[in-house]
């Protein structure tokens, strides 16, 4: 029927505030379900739930890993104002809650109306165009699926997928969907959590206690321009931060996460 | 009775999962209650309610404004898991929610263990002893007696507060308690939401949306050097990193939170 994958693997049944669901392996990398995948699912029973139309912010602790298969979200209105609503949602598989999300959500469709004041401390990645740059073919990472239904594109190989880390955890690189679906709101949750985390570059491995996104426009079509830094690693923790921009040069999303190092 | 002006502002009665507060106007920014304080009393209940000692996260989410007097913090566990819990805390007054805290706790006695791995992308701000540094008296900043309990020590004057914005939203300056409480993880939650807005330095006034704070290792004594920096304003929102180094030079805290433009 001609469904992107990514919108046939948040499809919720149910009018809320409880839907079903059903978590599919398409989107795992190496660690499982993947967060950002679990906690668009949140984001996307939200919306049904609250009267905007646009996430503003999600925030999502990772009580267990997920696993494929059903599950529901169930899903809370905190308060709906005039101009920002506010709800919760918790993911649930086997009597046993897997993540705990809150949001607000706005409407961002007066996004870019002229007179509102505006900054730009850092200007967006400076890339070479996605066809002069490195990436990866379908099927060439076994164990991460995700990279089958999201496409790559950084000036060069990463060091650690090379068994050579740079030393420097951070990275620019292009992100798309490989089906052609173009990017919106709904899929910033994951597109935040869905390249491998740059603290790979310095040799560490880690799992995602808690992951917030912050929404900061609608996205133009085309490829994402991104960038990720992990700036301090220490006493068996480190944060990501993530930046996505649209191909119009606009920020749309911006993320941190807390991650718990593996040993 | 000697108590120490944050920990009489933040005692909490009863034995839970509720428990009874009093909002002080001590703490009070200009903009009413402060968004730290009230974060920092959900975080003291959950400190309470959950069996590890630390915060590691806690995000909050701003459903409506605090106000002055009596209050509950509801608390629910969530996961209490070998090494990490997860709790629940909202804050209700006059029958309506005014904050939704989500928190990971730990136990971080183990911090500065040798062997883990680390890495620091970014230095401790370098800053003129605070003996050196501008600072403001108790009293001086009316409707903000938030700093005659916090106190501020920067380079030179803010611009915003010689009525001339210096156009570039980022700081770094010392700050602690005026009554010689010494800061600890319970703190940090209000200290990141404690130093006026960088981005009044572009002329912004704004209201927090949400607010999360990674908690990086226990503070030592003495004064905290911190580091604020707004990189992106537009749309009607903009973010705020903070950051909190402890005396020895160890980064303690990490926080950012989105702020909805006041018009």
């Amino acid at each position: 029927m001609g469904e992107f994958e990514f919108d046939a693997d948040t499809h919720l049944s149910g009018d809320g505030p409880v839907f079903g669901t059903d978590l599919s392996d398409r989107w795992d990398a190496m660690a499982g379900v993947n967060g950002g995948y679990m906690l668009a699912l949140c984001a996307q029973a939200l919306g049904q739930a609250l009267p905007f139309p646009d996430p503003l912010v999600v925030s999502g602790f990772y009580l267990r890993p997920g696993s494929h298969g059903p599950g529901e979200v169930r899903t809370e209105v905190l308060r709906a104002g005039m101009t920002t609503a506010f709800g919760q949602a918790s993911l649930w598989q086997g009597g046993k809650e897997r993540v705990r999300a809150t949001a607000a959500f706005t409407d961002l469709s007066a996004n870019g109306a002229p007179g509102q004041p505006r900054y730009t401390g850092v200007a967006a990645p400076a890339l070479p165009p996605p066809g002069e740059c490195f990436g990866l073919l379908p099927g060439s990472l076994p164990g991460a699926p995700i990279a089958d239904r999201i496409e790559y594109r950084s000036t060069e190989e990463p060091g650690w997928l090379r068994g050579q880390p740079s030393g420097n955890p951070a990275g620019e690189f292009w992100m798309r969907f490989r089906d052609g679906r173009e990017p919106d709101l709904a899929a910033m949750p994951l597109f935040v959590d869905a390249a491998a985390p740059v603290a790979l570059e310095v040799g560490v491995l880690s799992t995602t206690i808690e992951l917030t996104v912050h929404l900061r426009a609608r996205p133009a079509p085309g490829w994402l321009a991104c960038r990720a830094v992990t700036r301090y690693v220490a006493d068996g923790y480190h944060e990501e931060d993530f930046e996505i921009w649209d191909s119009a040069g606009t920020l749309v999303a911006q993320s941190r996460q807390l991650a718990l190092i593996l040993r």
